[in-house]
């Protein structure tokens, strides 16, 4: 409609590398405003309100059309208009508007969340794995007998049929500190103190460097939570640039480093000063709602082209998978129109780059198809 | 006059958060230029002229014509015209000019500036008192006897009418490190050690952080100054995220987060994070001139709505009492209009965003009226 | 043209503060790219293309007119025109397009580029020298008997005609930690050790610090390296807050600090804060390309705006000494064109900011003519 580039965005196929489950059950109002506040382990103050933000602006502006509602509805005509309509069909609803072919999932934080199959049925997309290395250490834990050899073995059978495997270590004590290899030696130690200790919720330096190696000799790309996240993690400790000295060593494997707010400057530095480093905005774009247009500009700035990928990190209501597809369509529009009418970029490069970042780069990065 | 935003911006009256006093007696051409320079403790080279600022370009923008001046005359013009008019005349004419309805004065660093008699008189705003948690402790630290008992009791004195508290942590020391709850002992060892040193501007870090519990506990909103300042104060350790671990003990009293630059988006995840932080963006709106609604736009990411306040935080000249003001109007209506224009929020949402700001979120949380 | 600003902007003479010299030999277009490319120490992956960058698509827009082609030529026509030309002509052509009076060269790294008398024929311009102290240092230590002495003698040597010197502290260590001047003692004995070791690539930390307080003696402002560079720098340790406490010490000797991305915010603070700081984009403009009027509009938040200069900081290809020209021509048109539309400065304001920018604040700091 006059506009090529904005009848493009609208048509393009994403992948989306980079998402978890959406809710089987949503429960109260108040459960649900809870799911739209990533950064607070309490439950919300009550003289608060999660639809008092730019996310929950966005729901209301890009996600009530999709219940029947004008954009803008307020909060509680959204809440009666969606509890009219089941999980089930409020997931599948959402999940096939996002215009996705390709979800990579991870799988690693699924309680209460659709599983692989239940995403299949319902969307029409491709699905493939990520594989959480904590969560293949917890298990290698509970196995008898050598931890390395059971990491090793669980690994390559969870990896199998997945295309990448995941680190929260920023979760898990963060990105500071030496994370160069252990020796088989080191890593004998620590499991063996670890399972002393019951072997849950592995915060272990030793074991957590061990399985980041492990994954760089997998050779799969490690994707790595990085920046804006809930308050367990400490955010100082979540900047990519604590990475330095890992990536100095981390060879050919790719190395995605998700979300990044407000860190993205530092983690689009690191993708333009190494070849195996990719960024995204993940959930940072969801959050941001109409200031998301300016982040994805950022996220512009150093990394080359090739080197950044589109997710939404939805998890939990399925709305987060849909409005990170509409507000990446909608924000990069905003930010590469711009430069096009400054004569800065040619209309057929604006139109190139979408492409990438929507789906070449992902499908070349993972090996798709 | 067609844009219904504006009016409602031109008209709102404000809550003025965190205020000082302003100056009684300006003093030279020289003086008055390093009240407009917050970082610099020198004083301006000779080469130099805090009118080359964005802050100075916005005085004379937006001050001049408070003087009978049109916008934008020079320099020269606008000191002479300034000077042609009295201290107390200044004051009274550019606070009134803020459309403030609330002054929050912090009391605590007042020499040569109004008191709070005087900035009821002159404003026709209500005045409240925020107490400066250090003062007290100098104070308690010149009485006989119990220092943890004189602190107390000084605190609950000066605070029965005040409303908030406020802690200048960042100079002194800064915010790094351990911020737990000493013990008796520990307060009793530290208070002996200073008082034996004279007892003057308190830096011993344990009774800071036991001021800071003890704010916790009375549990009026604690203010810290966050971010921007003046170079006694190491800018890196004026970072919000150093508070994690504090605000992870604070409970439920409201932490206060205060300018915040360049650090805003920090301190809009903290008030994301957790529900009792919020946060505003201060002398930094005015220092950052027509730049400032980029500024404000990102005080508007990760922070929910009922979180942000408005301030000032003028201090000396009173044109930056009323620039504060001025600037967070056009810059607010400036970027909420983006929003509408965009489709991204609904008009109506603008306006009661507007509001929260404005006033309704400090009188909820300072309990006014 | 009905836009004076812009007419003024196209025609301003500009001093270039900080840059090195331009290739004499390209080589292959796999090396032409890895000149496009600041931060990566390897050679480009082979699935990348620096063209598909921002510094790319600038090139492509504002460097292909000056080989005959339409802007935004694609990256082949591109590679196949500039194939057609010599280096030299290259050269002389870029430089001269850039509309520079003055070309503040830094000779500390130099090979394969061309020399301050082939700059100085091809250009038109006046070719000033920045003595690299790290190269003095180096110099010093294969000179027999003192140490000191023969840095002392080497540095009024080089500086006799030089009018600044440059640190690259942030390649060499770092900026954190202690930078205050070493005793006598510890420098001899740091020099014999680094002598012992064979007197190579200067990391000693005691001889750093020597060298920074030898040039601030000097009294010839001080040129940092800053934020953005190559990988071999880690990032974080190339944040100028590390300098505070150095700079409470420089006294009057300027102090420029260069590029600064991702950190010219703090930069610009450190600027307001420090009557002798200063600040540049440098070739973070280039690396920006289409994003960089934002970065431009930060450079433009705290520092005062007699302590702004421009570079461009251009090595290598000769695109990118045209380039950074090129980009802040236009970059601080449209940051400036805004302030006025929104009526925060007046049209003369901006023309005079250009000029201070452009060249006033670099003649008057580095005492040019």
């Amino acid at each position: 409609m006059g506009d090529p580039l904005a009848e493009h965005l609208g048509a393009v196929g994403l992948i989306d590398h980079h998402v978890h489950g959406y809710w089987l059950h949503t429960g109260s109002r108040r459960a649900f405003e809870n799911g739209l506040n990533e950064a607070n382990t309490d439950p919300l103050a009550a003289f608060d309100s999660a639809f008092d933000t730019q996310l929950g602006f966005a729901v209301r502006a890009h996600c009530a059309p999709l219940l029947g509602l004008p954009a803008h509805a307020d909060a509680e005509t959204y809440w009666a208009a969606r509890s009219a309509v089941s999980d089930s069909e409020l997931g599948q609803r959402f999940l096939r508007a996002a215009g996705v072919t390709d979800w990579l999932v991870d799988t690693g934080f699924g309680d209460g969340v659709s599983d692989l199959p239940t995403m299949a049925a319902g969307t029409g997309g491709r699905i493939h794995e990520v594989v959480r290395l904590e969560a293949v250490a917890e298990h290698a834990a509970a196995q008898p007998g050598d931890y390395a050899g059971a990491f090793d073995a669980e690994l390559a059978q969870r990896c199998r049929g997945a295309v990448a495997t995941k680190s929260i270590l920023a979760y898990r004590g963060g990105l500071r500190g030496d994370l160069s290899e252990p020796t088989a030696g080191e890593v004998r130690a620590a499991a063996q103190r670890w399972r002393a200790e019951g072997g849950r919720r592995l915060t272990d330096r030793v074991l957590l460097r061990f399985g980041l190696h492990r994954a760089l000799r997998l050779g799969k790309p490690l994707q790595f939570h990085i920046g804006f996240g809930d308050r367990d993690c400490d955010l100082d400790a979540a900047n990519p640039l604590h990475l330095l000295s890992f990536l100095r060593q981390a060879g050919e494997t790719p190395v995605m480093l998700l979300h990044c707010y407000p860190f993205e400057r530092e983690a689009g530095y690191l993708a333009q000063a190494f070849n195996n480093v990719y960024l995204d905005g993940g959930l940072a774009i969801n959050y941001l709602g109409a200031r998301s247009a300016g982040f994805i500009a950022r996220l512009l700035e150093m990394a080359p082209f090739r080197k950044i990928l589109y997710s939404s990190d939805g998890f939990g209501p399925p709305e987060l998978h849909y409005l990170g597809a509409a507000l990446w369509r909608r924000g990069i529009h905003s930010v590469l129109a711009g430069f096009v009418r400054d004569h800065e970029w040619s209309p057929a490069d604006a139109v190139r780059v979408v492409d990438l970042i929507a789906h070449e780069n992902a499908r070349r990065v993972y090996r798709l198809e």
